[in-house]
């Protein structure tokens, strides 16, 4: 039993590094699509894509977690990498 | 490069749908490893256990964003799968 409680526990492990990874390929593809849209004229943050984003998870999300804790993990995620588009604003106005 | 923009958002929402599946992965996963500790007379939550699963994942981070996001990010993961557990639990004392 407790074998198979370290197997889980390692298991556990390399989804959280999975995570981590793909959070941070979001933020990289989040900044890439912020700084062609800012070359166009364009602003970088756009709710109602960010709300398409979120009905297109919700839609494909099967448990074991509320639909409302998934929508507020993401939140907090696209508020992340919202903060990285600005940062990277603030930098260049800095410069 | 309107192209590059529908390409990179295609890739976004593939990435958003993993982390989706990684998220509730690591639910049913921290949903078993609190089961098989409750079956032994442990509690389910373990702090010491969260804080080492946090280094690890702070460890392994190399950007873009800041190492206080993803602690945050992370955190609000974990707070997730604990309600996960705490709700089983509280439907187990109500049957």
């Amino acid at each position: 039993m407790s074998n198979h409680l370290d197997q889980l526990r390692e298991e556990l492990d390399q989804v959280n590094i999975k995570i981590l990874e793909l959070i941070n390929k979001r933020g990289r593809l989040v900044k890439e699509i912020g700084d062609i849209k800012k070359s166009q004229g364009m602003k970088a943050y756009d709710p109602v894509r960010e709300r398409e984003m979120l009905n297109h998870i919700v839609e494909q999300h099967e448990g074991p977690f509320e639909y409302s804790t998934i929508e507020h993990l993401f939140k907090e995620i696209f508020k992340a990498a919202k903060e990285l588009q600005e940062d990277d604003y603030q930098k260049t106005l800095l410069v």
